[in-house]
């Protein structure tokens, strides 16, 4: 047992989150996480009510917490602040905002009574969470999976720390990015974090929704195989903010558009191929949108094995395993 | 006091190593280092003998290695031979090779009895390393300062320990990019390394060989305010390969340049400018060649008071001080 602030305040067993990955992050895997000890999210993404009413309807009544891009909940207006009223209707454990301004959405999730967790990449979004209110805040590094931006997971939490000591104390940080095993967990707590949020260690869970073509080829892959790009938005035709790219799995189809995405973007065709490719799972094709710590991970394991393994790892090590002498 | 295998096979007192920072590490900075029970090491660089022969002639008497990078030694033909034998003659601590083939200079290192550590960034290079008989690879992420490559520092130490375990179990290991002070000790620790080797914290070091202009920059900047960019070598006239870009403090001239550095390559007057303001540390143009941990460096102290900090407070975590109920 690992027992930090985390723990203590969201009471949970272990200081470990799992990330609000969109379409990937279900019902059946937030509740898995959050049933073996730890708080699993359900990834609102883009703000689909029918996806998100199904996993919500799939968590059963496991206590879990929803995520939402904040940009993308921002540009569906008055439909997504209904889907976000829906959702706080529902008590969830935590609403966890990224990408984008908070002020509104955190508004609302404090006057329905449930805490907002904001994911940042950089100091002035980590002071401007602050200012919003988050109870938590989620450092996230540039080898994390999914969207980001360029600072790393190892300098940014205690730089991220030191502010949080001096301006705001009482809020929880969070490590994310490279974090799938016991080994990160116990590296994040050293710099500083209260616990630690994993997107690519439980895209990798058996309650993940991934097609199985991506997952053999993500399972065999180093963390060498990944890059950041726009290609897959610009593949799936969403127009993200400039300030965020993604980072998955580089491809041969990928190389062939390296600095001219306009092409691609232009390409009806060449998109329709991506996209088949993406629902059948081809990831010579549609790289898997995964991090740098998929070289970490050499097997599809329930999720509860997962935290359960990256828990007594984390433990022995800091009762003193980390000497091999 | 902590104890690893790499204290123990180089009779080290602490696991820290120096950077051989090009043109900012020399002799009295790894004096410094070595002096206090790290291992310091002198920035062969770009392979100039003068400023060698005089930095070496600094150290003295104290027990300290040096580094080169491998493609300017290879460029530098007999000359750069000529150069390492000379170096190796004096019987250094070890030879930091980074960038580059290793084989032929890693030889003539074990010819002469002197161990070599190679800097390595990803999975291929440490392969290569151990291949060309390193006792020790240094793991970079692309959050330190100076030349490096893209994966981070956090997923990349464990997925080569994982490497090494199963190919290579006794080499060793240590972490670089984003390593200041105890924290990222004692996190690189967990992670499976032996011991860090560090170039912001030492940049920031009295014995540092760095214009006071670019000193109280850096000293007030965030990790936020530094980047990757081959600026500085298109700015300085450096060939350097492609795979290789360098990370510093971002500025203003340097935003002028963003994504068109052909044009300053092209202009003499805008290159003159830019190495003039380098020579007299104006930071408002020639941004300082530091990482993202520089965000964790408040105040310019002496090298030991560094390391003997680094330690401290690496030795408190790693006792339970991490817990903060």
């Amino acid at each position: 047992m690992i027992r930090t602030r985390l723990t203590d305040r969201l009471g949970l067993a272990h200081p470990v989150v799992s990330a609000p990955m969109a379409r990937v992050a279900g019902g059946r895997l937030a509740a898995a996480v959050s049933g073996a000890g730890g708080l699993g999210l359900i990834g609102g993404g883009y703000g689909d009510p029918d996806w998100l009413r199904h996993e919500l309807a799939q968590a059963g009544n496991a206590r879990v917490g929803t995520g939402f891009i904040s940009w993308k909940l921002a540009e569906a207006g008055a439909q997504g602040e209904a889907l976000l009223e829906e959702v706080l209707s529902r008590d969830p454990a935590l609403l966890f905002l990224s990408f984008g301004e908070l002020g509104r959405f955190a508004r609302m999730a404090q006057a329905a009574g449930v805490p907002v967790m904001a994911q940042v990449q950089d100091l002035a979004q980590a002071r401007a969470a602050v200012q919003a209110g988050a109870i938590a805040l989620v450092a996230q590094g540039t080898e994390a999976g999914g969207h980001g931006a360029s600072r790393a997971t190892l300098p940014l939490v205690p730089e991220v720390a030191d502010m949080l000591a001096r301006e705001a104390p009482e809020v929880l940080l969070l490590a994310a990015g490279g974090i799938a095993d016991g080994r990160g967990l116990a590296a994040s707590l050293m710099l500083g974090a209260d616990g630690v949020l994993c997107g690519t260690a439980f895209w990798a869970a058996e309650e993940a929704l991934v097609p199985e073509g991506q997952r053999r080829a993500a399972m065999a892959a180093s963390g060498d195989a990944t890059c950041r790009s726009s290609l897959w938005d610009v593949a799936r035709g969403i127009d993200w903010p400039d300030q965020w790219n993604l980072r998955g799995m580089r491809t041969d189809f990928q190389d062939g558009y390296e600095g001219r995405l306009e092409a691609l973007a232009a390409d009806e065709t060449a998109r329709a191929e991506w996209l088949d490719a993406a629902a059948r799972g081809d990831a010579q094709i549609a790289g898997p949108i995964v991090g740098e710590a998929i070289g970490l991970l050499r097997q599809i394991r329930p999720a509860a094995t997962i935290l359960e393994t990256m828990i007594a790892e984390a433990a022995a090590l800091l009762g003193g395993g980390w000497q091999r002498n």
